[in-house]
Order: structure tokens, then C-alpha cells, then sequence
């Protein structure tokens, strides 16, 4: 069989196995998760041995030291896959719940009922742990999902997938329910792309690189996320001290991750009483500061910013930082530069805070908080699928919810139109 | 100017646009519609004076009468368009409400805003109504619009758009949130489709043709629909009065729109009932069918059924017939060959109905009640931007809430990730 044609019997077998998903009841899609996750640890030996051979040939082929660390799969990661499991059992099934129900005045009883939304084709690089992850919650909203890691990862995801069929099979539902891709050509997404027929969703989960290449080639929805350059604002007549620890969570914490902050923008009110020890602060736990010509008057070892500094995603101990005249200026710098990702504003203002949550285009917006909170967990979504910064069905964290949607349902006694 | 720096340029005046749209009250975006309405009565002069530009040129170059009539801007159609635009006032305005709010251990509150989409194109062909429907709808939820109309509406749809324009900057709002892309030439289209930087959402409407040109060249998400193969199952114990009534209204009340009924099956247990007579009146009717071989029993008259008839959409008095041996073979004949539109089930039974609901996969699905009330207007959404057969952001009618997604607002006070 040509690659051509094994993608997309794939689909067509995955549409097959999302109509038995969606049929499924909680306590049957819950036993499954269990299972899967007990025989993920039943099996690590196996995981481990599969996972080798993906990490002989990426030594062989020279793969960067971080990225075979990513690749590497231990009895922890393995423990921490099936506990991901377990937790998302734990979370509330959104399928067959009414979102809103209301009576028209011929009679008719007009509801929205969450429902699948069928196949979901996961485009993923490196890190195994996502054909887990993604595989499970997929389930529990009902769905069936094709997996496509990296050619990297193909042995341990192939086994991974393996492992989660046998599961499914065990809880009478459909092995099909979970497939791999896993032939090393690149064509084998081009095709994976143009079964709009059959797979409803796309998410490209990976570098910037990756994410442009699904969404100019893909013929089917894509939900997608290119990166994060989130603003803390530090607004005039704001705590101060509150200012420093939102700001210094926001950078310092997890800099390497999207929701870290990467530009600070200071009233200029309050630049010379919070910079200097602000920029202390961050000195001392190692953070460059590329500063705005005022910020330099503040921070004398910052170096100045350049216009490619406002746009950029450092993901780094770095920061870029610029003082503005007021919050409208805040807010046009945000529209200008940033990625509508995560925007917090430090306050004690009551107007300007409810003018910036409205104002502020983007997925999350704080007020008096980290932008370290725009992620599935921490605003009590459970696990997610990553965070959209596209606004077409999600906006902000995905989570089992939005791997479903709504459609209507009409109850009658005989009304007809007329 | 080039015809791409054309529509670049129309895209990022869209854009700018709507930053404006998008913090406007509602008394403003309300007036606007109002003012646009009145305008429009008071320009119909020069809005006719337009139009038979277009129709001199349709009837030069021998377009069919059908098209010419779509095409005709009368007095009357006017008024039908501005009368529209009042109703869309009277709508209720999603943003800035809150759908959804909960508080964190940690205290942080969380919850989701609906805000506008940003930039809605919107390509289409034919009547020029459409130019004023959509863009009313779109400004309703705050979002500019770039309309690309068919090239044999364009002089009706420039004074259109130009009158809106003009109506818009009298209200205080931005006069470029309603464009037109107004060059013949197709590749404007394909310019239109790859400015995702700047445009948020397509919504193609026209022929299948159409909307397949559109999802296979647009990098921007698309809201559409193919078409509508209706199913009305007439369940073993239904009234058959009642399915006599709900099947003739779904087939013959307007038989050229999408959600009229084109196939309807049977329990075989009533066939010899309630076939018989149902064909008579569908015959006197006008209603031509074309049946399954056991229906060929029932109905002498009928024309037997070829497997290409289960999947077409006649939009005509032609009804395909099948008996099924039981609702299991109803919801499989569905899933075959429908196009996930509307679906309705007679039946006197619960857990048939209730099933029914759960397992049909359609975007409304009914219980005793013709097909025909898959309608924003029907169902209560008010006017609609026409019915989504694809699932992602919005499955079934899309009222002015689909023109909106959601954000995350938090309210903090000072909480930091550890």
C-alpha cells in the first residue's frame, strides 16, 4: 500500500471508530483511561526498549543533547504519563450536557447538547509523552484522534499507541480509536492534511515552523498557537510591592515557557521609585534588561532596546522593558507588538482595570496577577491541549470542553411551519 | 495599485477598523443600524440607479432570468433590508457579557467575556441583500467586514457598501468597517484568502462550487456549508397524522432550501399504513418519488430508487423513500449518506427519541417536528449568517454569537505561581 492510501484508510478507519466514541457512556470511556494507564506502567520494560531504539539512531544522528533528553522515556515519565491519565478520568465528561435550553413560543424546546467533534489529527514534535496526553483527553470528549510525532519519537510512539489500542480493545471500545502514523516521509501529513472528509480537527503541537507549514497546507481546521509575548503593566498609583512580585513571577519562574512575561511596560509616574529596585531584583537572579531610552535613565546597566525587541519571544532570562505615558499608550503598544496571548495590568484603579480587561485583545487578561495563570491547570480547566491564539472555537487554554462541540436539539409535539 | 496591494490594503484598513468596532457601547453600534436603515430607504434612488448598471450588464451578457431576479434591487427589497437591520438592532448585544464564571482555590476569579471575532470576510455570490445582512450582523457583535460579492452584483454592491460607509461615519464609527472588494478579477479572492494576519474568519456563501474554491485556498478558518440532505424517520408507534403533517410540511413548504426533508424513511411495521396515503398527498402536491424496492410495493406510482439518489440534495418536489426494519438502520442510512444538517424522528417512544437525539450526528436534530425549523430565525437565534455543517466554533445556525468568540478575565490580588 502507498502512502497515499494508507493515510487515508486510516481516516476512514478513525471515522469508523468515532462513531462507537461518541456513542460511549462516561464509566465505560473512564474504565478505559484506567486501563490504559495501569498497562502503560505493566509495560514499561517494552516502552523503555522501543524508546531506545529512537534514542540509538538520534545519537547516531547527532540530535542536540536537550532534545534527546526530551526524547528519553524513564519509569518516571511513564509514571507521570499514566497519572496524567488518571487525572483526566478524574475530570467531568462535557458529552450529552445541555449548554444552554430555551422555549420558543410555538412550543418548541430548543437545547445545545455538547457532543464529539470526531477525529482529531495531532501533528507533534519530539516529546512522547503527547501521544499520551493528547490520546487521553480525545477520549474522554468522545473523540478518536491520529497521532503524527516525529520521525524521532517513531518507534515509542508506534509502541505507546500499541499499548493504548490493547487498552481500548480490553474496555470494549474501538482500537481504532487511537492510531499512529508512523511512516518517516514528510508527504504522509501533506496527505493527512486533505482528509477533510473524515478528521474534523487539526492541532499542530511544536516550533513556529511547524505550526505554518499545517496551517498553509491543511484543508481541514487547524487550532494552533505561535507564541507568546505577554506585557505585564505596571499602571500609575499600583501597589508597588505587589507590582514587583507579579512582575518578577511572570518573568523569573519559567522563562522558558509562553505565558512567561517578555515585555514590562511602567507608567512613567512610578518608573523612578519601582525601577531601579525592580531591576535590582531581576539583575541578581540573572535577567538581562533591554530597556526604552527613559528605562536606561532608571536602570543604568540595561542596554537599549531595539524595534526587534518588542516583538520578540525570548523565552530566555530576558526582558524588554518601556516606560508609557498611560495606559492607552500600554494598550497600543500590547495591539501593536504583541501575540493576543496573555496581558496582565497591576492596579489599584477601578476604572482602568475594567477598561484594560475589556480593551486588551488577547486570550487571557489579569488584573493584579501572573501571566504565569494562562495555562489549562491553573485556571481550573484540568488538563489541556495547549493554548490557542486564534479566536475561531478557542480562544486561550483548550480543554476537554473545547475538543467538543454543540449542536441543536429540538423537541415537538407536531409543530410544523407555516 | 496592484490588485494585491489592493486588498492588503483593504485588509489592514479592516483590521484598524475593527480595534474601534470592538470597544464600541452598544447605544452607538445600535444607532449605526438604525442610521444605516434609514439611509438606505432615503438613497433608494441611487441604489436602483445602480443595480440596473448591474442588470444592463447581466442581460448583455444573457444571464437567466432566476439570477436576474436575484439580482433586482426594488423598492420593496430595499425596505426588506433596512427593516432587517432594525431587527438586528433589537438583538440582543453578546459583547462584553460573561458566559462563564468560577473562583480558584487560590482566590483568582475566573471567568470567559465574549468579545468580537475582529475581521469577518465575507464571499459570496448573487444577491446584493447580502451585502447589507452580513454587515449589519457583523457590526451587531462588534466586528468589521470585507465583502466580496458576486462581479455581477458589483455596482449595486459598492453603492451599497458606500452608503453603509457613509452611515457608519454619522454614527461615529469607522467608515472602513464595511468594504467592498470591488475588481472583477478572481484572484482578488485568492489575495483576500491568504491575509490571515489581518482577517479572522471567511464565510463563503453560494453554490458548492463556491465554498469548495474557498476551503481548499484560504489560509484564514472557514465557517461553511455544503448542503442539506434531510431526513425525517417515521418510527414504529409514531402518530401517523402527526408524521403525515411533519413530512409533507418538510418536503413541500419550501422545497429549494437546505433544510427541507429529501429522504424519508420508514419503520417497516408502518409502511402499509401510512405510506399509501402519505404518497397520494405528496403526489397531489407535485411531489415526484423515487423509492426503495419495498416501497415500490406500497406505492405504485414511485419511481424505484438508485444508490445516488440517498445522497442527493434535489432542492425540488422529488423525495427519496426507504423502509428501514428499525431505527438502527435509520440512524446508519443518516450517517451514510446525510450531510450532518437536520434530521428529524416521529415516535411516540422515549428511549427512541431520546437515542435518537444522543446519536444522530447533525446540527439539529428534532423530536416531532418538521425539519424546517433548522432557522435562526426559528429556533430564536434571530437573523443568521446561514447554517455551519462543520463543527469547529459553530454547528447549525449562526446567530450574532457565533460572530463572537471568548476571552479568559482574571481578577486577582496579587497571586503568583509557585
Amino acid at each position: 500500500m502507498n502512502i497515499e492510501s494508507m493515510v487515508i484508510e486510516t481516516a476512514k478507519q478513525a471515522r469508523k471508530a468515532s462513531i462507537e466514541m461518541a456513542e460511549c457512556a462516561t464509566p465505560q470511556k473512564d474504565d478505559a483511561l484506567i486501563r490504559i494507564a495501569g498497562l502503560l506502567e505493566a509495560e514499561s520494560a517494552y516502552i523503555k526498549a522501543e524508546n531506545l531504539k529512537d534514542l540509538e539512531r538520534a545519537r547516531e544522528m547527532g540530535l542536540a543533547a536537550p532534545m534527546i533528553d526530551r526524547l528519553t522515556l524513564t519509569d518516571a515519565v511513564i509514571r507521570q504519563m499514566a497519572d496524567g491519565l488518571r487525572e483526566i478520568k478524574e475530570m467531568k465528561d462535557p458529552v450529552g450536557t445541555m449548554t444552554q435550553t430555551w422555549i420558543r413560543p410555538n412550543g418548541l424546546n430548543v437545547s445545545r447538547m455538547r457532543i464529539p467533534l470526531g477525529v482529531i489529527g495531532i501533528i507533534y514534535e519530539s516529546r512522547p509523552n503527547v501521544t499520551v496526553d493528547a490520546a487521553g483527553l480525545c477520549f474522554k470528549a468522545g473523540n478518536a484522534v491520529i497521532l503524527r510525532g516525529g520521525s524521532e519519537a517513531l518507534e515509542s510512539n508506534r509502541a505507546l499507541a500499541e499499548i493504548i489500542s490493547r487498552a481500548l480493545a480490553d474496555a470494549g471500545l474501538p482500537e481504532k480509536a487511537v492510531q499512529v502514523i508512523s511512516v518517516r516521509d514528510r508527504e504522509a501529513v501533506n496527505y493527512l492534511l486533505s482528509q477533510e472528509e473524515y478528521i474534523d480537527l487539526i492541532i499542530p503541537r511544536g516550533g513556529e515552523g511547524l505550526i505554518r507549514f499545517v496551517v498553509e497546507n491543511s484543508k481541514i481546521p487547524v487550532l494552533k498557537h505561535y507564541k507568546g509575548v505577554c506585557h505585564v503593566y505596571v499602571d500609575k498609583g499600583a501597589d508597588l510591592s505587589m507590582a514587583e512580585e507579579i512582575c518578577f513571577n511572570s518573568k523569573v519562574q519559567r522563562p522558558g515557557v509562553c505565558n512567561s512575561m517578555e515585555t514590562m511596560l511602567v507608567h512613567t509616574a512610578e518608573a523612578a521609585e519601582f525601577l531601579p529596585q525592580m531591576a535590582e531584583r531581576f539583575k541578581a537572579a540573572g535577567v538581562k534588561i533591554k530597556g526604552c531610552p527613559e528605562t536606561l535613565n532608571h536602570v543604568p546597566f540595561a542596554e537599549p532596546a531595539v524595534e526587534a525587541d518588542w516583538p520578540e519571544e525570548y523565552l530566555d532570562l530576558i526582558l524588554a522593558v518601556k516606560i508609557v505615558d498611560d495606559m492607552d499608550e500600554a494598550i497600543r503598544h500590547i495591539a501593536a507588538y504583541g501575540s493576543a496571548h496573555t496581558e496582565s495590568i497591576v492596579t489599584a484603579d477601578y476604572q482602568r482595570a475594567r477598561d484594560f480587561l475589556r480593551r486588551v485583545d488577547s486570550s487571557v487578561v489579569l488584573v493584579n496577577a501572573s501571566t504565569r495563570f494562562n495555562d489549562g491547570g491553573q485556571l481550573g480547566l484540568g488538563a489541556e491541549m495547549g493554548i490557542s491564539t486564534s479566536k475561531l472555537h478557542a480562544f486561550g487554554p483548550m480543554g476537554v470542553d473545547e475538543l467538543t462541540t454543540t449542536k441543536f436539539v429540538v423537541l415537538g409535539n407536531g409543530q410544523i411551519r407555516t
